[in-house]
């Protein structure tokens, strides 16, 4: 039997780890799971006879190496500055590794080292890195192969809520780590190329900067950019693009609303504010705005924001209770961002029958035979429940699929990877359709930001 | 003789070593002026005969040892990270040492060492920190002693130009490092209170957020809120007052006019701009718009910020040459700070025949026998020419006041000391009054912002 390691059994391992329990059976898989939760790890294995479910801690040396030489190859779902230690291991050992994480310069390091030994370390191939990366390599490479010249590639992805389960007014819910959303955008100023120029838009004009993105059968979205657009454009072979932006997709009216909280200040995470604890949700609010002895909190945030009165806006902020007055913070030496995510926690939470949503979105523009012409590719995918949703499908079917074909040696390629090469994104984008991930990709007129042509 | 060093002779030394050579034969004082540029130093001694110019780098060990051994009583005017070099060479060779800084955490350290040696180490006895403690220690003293206790304390002060030297549309010139003047506000909310509400301004609202002031026989100025305004809460005796601001003075409509340049995001430092070297003032501005191919960087700024026709900002946008399209801005690797910096410079650099302005205003507000009063302390100094400037005198002056006092054991007090006992401050605010620097000191009605005393 071919043994699997899994490090970690969290919310984005459920696909993962039933993909593989499925697979075991014809494949002669045996598959390890590790948490710090050995409970966690038990109810992820459901029993499976070709499973074991261990207590596990990644600061555990003696432990960690013991599984690892174990094994045949080792997945790693920890939070991404923990895969490190793992990759190590799996360099000592020889073994493949597999993560769903943005490649560090750490990880990068172990390149030379990996090929040496002929091992494949496989690192963003879940959803965002990951079927990003291969639903675009593979349109491009088709276009490329025709003789196109891409001079266009917009890519955008975002994590919703689905719309039978969409019940607020923000039409958002969190089906990933809170805190990533309330200081998206944060540290420095989103940058990216447009017809050929380097724009730069600040934290403070991210959210009224979107651009709106339909989808055939769900409707219209907005997407404001991502920190840095240019991070893939040479892996992408993209440096002569005139265009190159990156985005994430909120439902429309979303980051208009965001922006209010971002002006008032109470997603800066910087500085703790002065008794957190038993502050209301009120006096946090009312913590931005100037002092008045009789004004009311309403009528001062209303008055800096220049909100309407008859503003949907005005609906949102109501519904998220920042005017309660008896709802209590809680929190010890809090920042406003830990505040905010606290308030949002309660109101964003996605519920036991809700289900999530994945749309991702990428335009590619191009010139072949003299002529521009584009291709749009959109994915949406629905989450069956709270523990095989959306999220967890797109994050940890890749991984899973990937994990599977280099134990079976169908992905050869050693050293410290990123899935944007034919062998590795063809039959993985392929088998993904089988799960529901299916891209719809059509051609467009192509417009681009100076169809006309002026010269400028 | 008694033997002064002082360490660094740049602009904000000169009136500091004028007055101790003026002093120097009734005093008995021969002065050693250390700078990197031997030339620097020695246009500031002018041949006196008590004085001696050196070429001296802190970096030096030898020569700093040396020369500090050498004598009586040690001046930093050096940047404040490097002060605590010259500090612990005091404490070693038992030298008192004065400077017009920030007290560090390294120096707060030598306090114990310091006192055990009956060594003062005088520290913030510059303008701001320094005249600020000084002056407000004062009239908080006088009220203390009449059986009153403080409610309100409100401090501003601003370097600014001249009014006969005030030639540009933004009514300001650099008196003082333009990089702070740039980054100011940037790295966290303005932290202060109010009535006993603790309020919060972030960066994006800090210029929008000022209060105004009235200086008798110099119009109207206009506050900003500091970064930290309860720094000094415990030191003045303030925890119980129900409002402590500081704040930063500028002439009214600088602040709206400067946040245009936040909200495009032209102060933000954090990253670098591609290709800077070779970018014009007009691409360094477009990098801020989103991309159009035929409407103009103007009439985009236009729309972004909101700016009509006729409102005065746009000519103030227009006089930094934001607009020019053959102006290179040639710094390799430049933030949009820098940038920024760069273009300022060249439009609000002080002239040969300019004069600069500095202005403090305090607000004391108190309960004395069941009633609520106010004083008024104002401040306004102006420069005498481009070496004795009014920055140079109010930095410069009460060091070199406090060095001699401390030289002559007029101050006595030992450890690391900022100025806010009656035995510093008393006798400097009296001979800084001979120099020009007047506080006009005028009782007022108490407003508060809660004069009805309406409960909330």
């Amino acid at each position: 039997m071919k043994k699997i390691l899994i490090i970690g059994a969290g919310r984005s391992a459920s696909s993962l780890i039933k993909y593989l329990l499925q697979k075991s059976e014809t494949e002669n898989l045996f598959i390890t799971i590790g948490d710090l939760s050995e409970d966690l790890a038990k109810k992820k294995t459901n029993n499976h006879k070709n499973a074991r479910a261990i207590a596990f801690d990644i600061f555990n040396e003696a432990q960690r190496k013991e599984e690892i030489q174990q094994s045949d190859i080792v997945v790693s779902m920890l939070p991404a500055h923990l895969h490190i230690e793992v990759a190590k291991d799996c360099v000592t050992y020889k073994k493949h590794m597999v993560t769903a994480s943005y490649i560090s310069p750490a990880m990068q390091e172990l390149d030379q080292v990996a090929k040496e030994n002929n091992l494949i370390l496989m690192n963003e191939i879940g959803l965002d890195p990951g079927i990003d990366h291969m639903s675009a390599m593979k349109v491009m490479d088709e276009i490329r192969e025709k003789g196109g010249n891409i001079i266009l590639f917009e890519s955008f992805c975002g994590g919703l809520v689905a719309p039978e389960s969409d019940n607020n007014l923000w039409n958002y819910k969190f089906s990933w780590n809170p805190r990533n959303v309330v200081l998206a955008g944060q540290g420095g100023a989103a940058k990216f190329i447009q017809e050929g120029k380097y724009k730069y838009i600040p934290y403070n004009k991210l959210f009224r900067r979107t651009e709106f993105l339909e989808v055939e059968g769900f409707g219209r979205f907005e997407a404001y950019a991502n920190r840095d657009s240019l991070k893939y454009r040479s892996v992408y072979g993209l440096d002569n693009a005139l265009t190159c932006y990156r985005g994430t997709i909120r439902r429309v009216g979303y980051s208009r609303a965001w922006d209010i909280l971002v002006q008032l200040g109470m997603t800066d995470d910087t500085y703790v504010m002065e008794d957190s604890e038993n502050m209301t949700y009120r006096q946090f609010t009312n913590s931005f705005l100037p002092y008045h002895p009789t004004d009311t909190v309403e009528i001062k945030l209303r008055h800096a924001q220049k909100i309407d009165q008859d503003d949907i806006i005005w609906d949102k902020l109501v519904e998220l209770d920042l005017f309660n007055s008896t709802k209590i913070v809680g929190l010890k030496n809090a920042t406003p961002a830990q505040i905010l995510e606290k308030i949002l926690a309660e109101k964003w939470a996605l519920q036991p029958q809700d289900k999530d949503m994945i749309v991702m979105y990428h335009k590619f523009g191009y010139e072949l035979n003299g002529e521009k012409k584009q291709i749009d590719s959109t994915m949406v995918c629905i989450g069956e429940d709270q523990t095989y949703t959306a999220m967890a499908k797109t994050v940890g079917l890749p991984v899973a699929i990937a994990t599977l074909r280099i134990l079976k040696g169908e992905i050869k390629t050693p050293g410290v990877q990123l899935p944007i090469s034919k062998e590795v994104y063809e039959p993985i984008l392929k088998e993904l359709e089988e799960y529901g991930v299916i891209f719809n990709e059509k051609e467009v007129p192509y417009l681009g930001y100076n169809h006309l042509n002026i010269n400028n």
